[in-house]
């Protein structure tokens, strides 16, 4: 491949960096290019999982794999190159040894540990470090967003996740619920619950469904743990949610707080928490503002009677509710994917 | 202008003929374009209000308008040209004493007077005659879809249009419903209403919410007939919708039966009925299968306890519930506006 934009060789990073989504949690999802001073690919990689190589590193052993000389080259980095010794030699170490001569970097790494140190290292030893423009860094941005949440602000990104019929209903009046929408979404679905760290829902509906949870109608290198809050002790031994793959952990201790749960496990490296609950729990995050994203999958039909979307407390004017910002509607098979954000 | 090519010639006539909209009903809203050899536009014009001059007669006097010579010209025309004497001369005595040469049509007219019959007087004139690709004619179809619905199933083509929350909610329990939805759903939705002949609406929409119904956030040339359910006779006398603009019309006799007044109203020339009603309306209509399109805005948030859509008889299994085709699903401001066909 061969690059004459720099825009362009770093979507092509980022890129990349999608391969690793499945792999490398509790880091982020890096991706490298090391180009030529024409434009030419020399190597290219990703993060590894955690303890493994990052991805400046597997992109120059690729580039040395095929013999190039990557003195005097261009390595494009979709995250800030790590400064710092973690279970891993910093980052900026290998690209200056190599003799790379300049690195465009998409966005500045938000852990405290490197925020800008990377940077400043690269430069100190006489690497030309150029900044991405503000949507690649959005893209890179968005790309690690749990990652970005837990750095910042000590706690996973929350996405919600719901199937709903046109009038807002998940299930008939008596919990029937299979299926609302139809193969792509829920394959589409298990491709988000891949990105997730952990997978979230209450007991209510283990009783009711016995939900696997689990990452298998999309291929992944690993299973998000998933957590059940069951306050009562209520779990069956025989849940399918106790069964391979993947580990599950019931939280049992008395009445969840929330926000302590997502502190626990954003202390626990839990960038992205994929929360697929009844509208008990759902209504409960909900409620208390604790949702990062929507990502609801709309079924065209109407059922009527049924189940809520989340029990949320009675609003006594519409100037009340939460508003939300659509970030996409996507048709996914016959279904609608949307995601939304709060304003 | 000046067309190369008949498809965008055509596509040119269709947007013609969309400036009829709320102008012609009962007639259909038309397009043609005239044509030089060489692809230059001689002259355009679309359908007048019923009783005056049809498209095909517009474009040939905007031709002459401008001094042009018709002669051996070509006329693209959204639909079939009439044969028959209405309220005006048949078009294809227009195109063959004007000298046109050729004639693409868009699609057939489903009007049985017409039906073919208009190519066929054309071809026996000697003008040669081309019909579109299908894509064309779908789109010509669409824009009279309604008026296609009354000549080929003696009934209007029935939108129902809602307004709901991500969770299906119309209102809050009390029926406080301003606003879900910004200000660009509601001048879309006026859009739409200018569309149809007439809107429909039930008299506990009116004692609720006291709706106008006209066509005001959108300029249109006439108003829509607005049509009231009211079985028990409650109209309140001082009720807006009783007020100019337009007529209004309280149907009060017994209880309604849907496909009745479906087959009065397209005895009485109404192409497009817009129902907008609440809940138990919405409800008999869609239980009775009655609903050719779901207009739905979906607002970006989440209310909770509320009103549904529709008030539906209830399902025994999820196999049960009418699927919709979705048709589109465009932003129109922070809001999304979907569109669903039966299946």
């Amino acid at each position: 491949m061969h690059f004459v934009d720099s825009r362009v060789a770093l979507r092509h990073a980022l890129s990349v960096a999608e391969q690793a989504v499945g792999l490398t949690d509790p880091n982020p999802r890096v991706g490298c290019v090391i180009l030529a001073a024409d434009g030419r690919q020399l190597g290219a990689g990703h993060t590894q999982p955690a303890g493994q190589a990052h991805a400046e590193v597997m992109a120059l052993r690729d580039a040395q794999a095929q013999g190039h000389d990557v003195r005097g080259a261009t390595a494009i980095v979709t995250l800030e190159p790590c400064s710092h010794y973690g279970r891993t030699p910093p980052c900026c170490d290998a690209l200056i040894k190599a003799g790379i001569a300049r690195v465009v970097v998409a966005v500045q790494d938000p852990n405290p540990q490197v925020a800008g140190q990377g940077i400043a290292r690269l430069r100190a030893a006489g690497i030309a470090v150029d900044l991405a423009d503000a949507d690649l860094a959005d893209a890179a941005r968005e790309l690690n967003i749990g990652f970005f949440s837990r750095m910042q602000r000590g706690q996973p990104f929350v996405r919600l996740k719901s199937a709903v019929s046109l009038d807002g209903r998940t299930a008939l009046p008596d919990g029937r619920s299979q299926w609302i929408t139809g193969d792509a979404a829920r394959a589409d679905g298990h491709a988000w619950r891949k990105r997730a760290g952990a997978v979230l829902t209450g007991i209510g509906t283990v009783l009711a469904d016995d939900p696997r949870l689990d990452v298998r109608l999309v291929p992944t290198a690993r299973q998000p743990l998933r957590l059940v809050l069951d306050p009562r002790g209520r779990m069956p031994p025989a849940a399918r949610i106790l069964q391979p793959p993947g580990e599950t952990r019931v939280i049992g201790a008395g009445r969840a707080n929330l926000p302590a749960l997502l502190a626990e496990l954003g202390g626990q490296g839990i960038n992205e928490l994929h929360v697929e609950a009844g509208p008990t729990l759902s209504g409960a995050f909900l409620d208390a503002g604790l949702v990062d994203e929507l990502l609801i999958y709309q079924a065209p039909l109407l059922i009527g009677h049924g189940r809520p979307l989340a029990a949320l407390q009675p609003l006594t004017g519409l100037d009340q509710a939460q508003r939300w910002r659509l970030v996409e509607a996507t048709p996914v098979g016959p279904d609608l994917r949307l995601r939304l954000r709060p304003t």
